[in-house]
């Protein structure tokens, strides 16, 4: 018997049905109180001791162990903290100097911005001639030369919600002699991941969309147990160290995925992130693929039906898809925002992708048939044509 | 009329003296109902509409300014967010561009161990023969050779308190030809800074010590606005993007110290650091050095009277000493755990450091009064020999 949705363990406003999990996941039923419990009676009752007390020391390992399970990952694997785009920086710096001699960093042309702007920063950082070469997604497991270092892609698209096969692609990069990278911000709690079958060196995520972290919440970076030995971290900070409270003047790195933490970790939004996590007890991920592909599938037959205008940029084939449904329109920024006045929110990404994140933990059958109705009313009485939703605002 | 002590903007536990706001500043009043509103408010409510309604997409900055004032900086020259390490990785990274040819970053062996540790993850990192130099704190201005690319110094040493000439060295450092980078970590809300006239390049510092924003809460760096143009981002992150959501391929960074923003920012800290910052209003950092140095002289004053088996470790002179005062005792370990018991909370640096903060803010005479007879008493009638404060803890 499925326990999905389990609309219960959210915090849910009403008169609304959203389909941004995929931007920034709802409040978990059970964070606003240990946010409350961490600030009031940890910091505010125990104050410096409760990184003892409270075990705050262990809260980013205790946090990791429990994304692990989602991802397929081995206890211990993943650290926490940061951001996604300074963990996207470590795995690549690591990579770079796993394969010396080699130049490229392959990535694609639909990855997130931020991970190919902090491979050019890095780039930039270290000189020596590489490379970041960024091929159309589909050509990608072609461009996978013996010249590539390492390989940064994200499984799912962020735009349209295509999905690279991690396995296959995994096993291309490494049969060139390239280190693997994979960013799951799109993977983490929507769909299984089996880091540890693929073999893949490195992987990163953030926990703040499918994971439901909240704004901000902290990032992950999982490296292969039996590489860690030889990543070199060039964010080299205290908490990575082997022995952080013995002040050593030299750097000495953690004989585990701990090496790639930084610096002083995010108590109050890991805590979040922890209860966050609680929403998954009990939760098969394979369970949450069946109904993720069930509720797209209805969502695109039923806005299909209802809006000849929109063009479906997201794979079909479910077994290409994330757990998202993209459609095209030239006035998408206005349709999003009209939408999300009449209570579906989903959101826009340039230049014209209307985006929507199917979420099985807070999201039913008749939410969706809701919202395509709406959407219908939306594209088919030109509510979009209001000028007030033409001007941009500063996020969308 | 002075306002110091203002206990009341705090919510400090009964039956403790806190000499500790140097490691994790208490809790101010209004932090946790903030936290409380933007949990079940603003990302509860408003869902991804937040960044918008409740604009968290300028938090950042806004907190940056604030944070500013108390440091000399101009509006629009701080940015917030990551830890200090990441920060300090920016700042040295990006000084190092902008004096290429120059190999050799200067700290002193007195520097917070990650300061060191991430030079020294940044030399592995981009290669080419770069060296860090790490002279006696007293011999650091007369090692600014000609081949120094940068300085990076943090004012007030972490263990003895010992101070820094901010203007002195600075100007020695750009005379020959270096970058200067300063870590406020324990000056920033500590002591009257002034960032603007010393005309340092760049600054960094951590705002859950002395700022009280809270366990891990997000780091600040400052970069002087005249050369805020020639700093090349290492950590290229979306957020330091120009037009972050036009997400364009190619990095292009804000013409503002936004640039040294890098991922996502951890709204729900930044939003607690921003309540935190609500103490400081209508207080004179002069004043605040003033009590400072008061609270400080009473403190070496009674506890030497009290403790002749304590060593002064922090300057003596007032003019060379930040806002903590610093002992050293061969079972300082101990000791501390014992004093802790008693309710007197100061905190224990390797190898034999017993450290005080003082913090006018909520800090009076009579409470260093009773500290000082608690620590005469804890010394005196030897507490600390008790064997169950010979164990070393995991934090301290």
């Amino acid at each position: 018997m499925t326990l999905l949705p389990c609309k219960d363990r959210f915090d849910l406003p009403g008169g609304v049905i959203y389909l941004d999990g995929n931007s920034l996941g709802p409040l978990p039923k059970g964070a606003a109180e240990r946010a409350l419990a961490v600030i009031r009676g940890e910091w505010g009752g125990e104050l410096i001791r409760a990184w003892n007390t409270a075990d705050w020391i262990s809260l980013p390992r205790r946090v990791g162990d429990r994304i692990a399970r989602l991802i397929g990952a081995p206890a211990g694997s993943v650290a926490t903290g940061d951001t996604l785009s300074i963990k996207v920086y470590q795995a690549l710096a690591a990579a770079l100097r796993m394969r010396p001699g080699r130049k490229v960093i392959l990535s694609d042309s639909g990855n997130f911005p931020t991970d190919l702007y902090m491979a050019q920063g890095l780039i930039d950082t270290i000189g020596g001639g590489y490379e970041l070469r960024t091929p159309a997604p589909a050509a990608v497991a072609g461009a996978i030369t013996e010249d590539v270092a390492a390989v940064l892609l994200t499984q799912v698209d962020f735009r349209t919600g295509r999905m690279h096969d991690m396995a296959a692609i995994t096993r291309r990069a490494q049969a060139a002699g390239a280190v693997m990278i994979w960013d799951l911000a799109h993977s983490a709690g929507a769909m299984p991941v089996d880091l540890a079958a693929s073999g893949a060196e490195f992987a990163v995520g953030c926990t703040y969309k499918f994971l439901n972290g909240g704004p901000g919440a902290p990032a992950f970076i999982y490296a292969r147990p039996d590489i860690v030995g030889e990543v070199r971290p060039a964010l080299a900070g205290w908490m990575g160290h082997d022995d952080p409270f013995a002040m050593e003047a030299a750097y000495r790195p953690a004989m585990s995925t701990e090496r790639l933490r930084v610096g002083t970790p995010p108590i109050v939004q890991l805590s979040i992130l922890d209860a966050a996590m609680d929403a998954w007890d009990g939760i098969d991920m394979a369970e949450i693929r069946a109904a993720s592909i069930e509720l797209s599938e209805l969502f695109i037959r039923e806005v299909e039906a209802r809006c000849p205008q929109l063009t479906l940029v997201s794979p079909r084939a479910a077994a290409e898809r994330g757990s998202q449904v993209s459609f095209a329109f030239a006035q998408g920024y206005a349709a999003i925002r009209a939408l999300i006045d009449q209570g579906v929110i989903g959101d826009f990404r340039a230049p014209d992708i209307m985006r929507f994140g199917l979420t099985p933990l807070y999201l039913g059958r008749e939410d969706i048939l809701r919202a395509a109705d709406i959407l219908g009313r939306v594209i088919g009485d030109g509510l979009w044509r209001d000028p007030k939703y033409q001007a941009k605002s500063r996020v969308t």
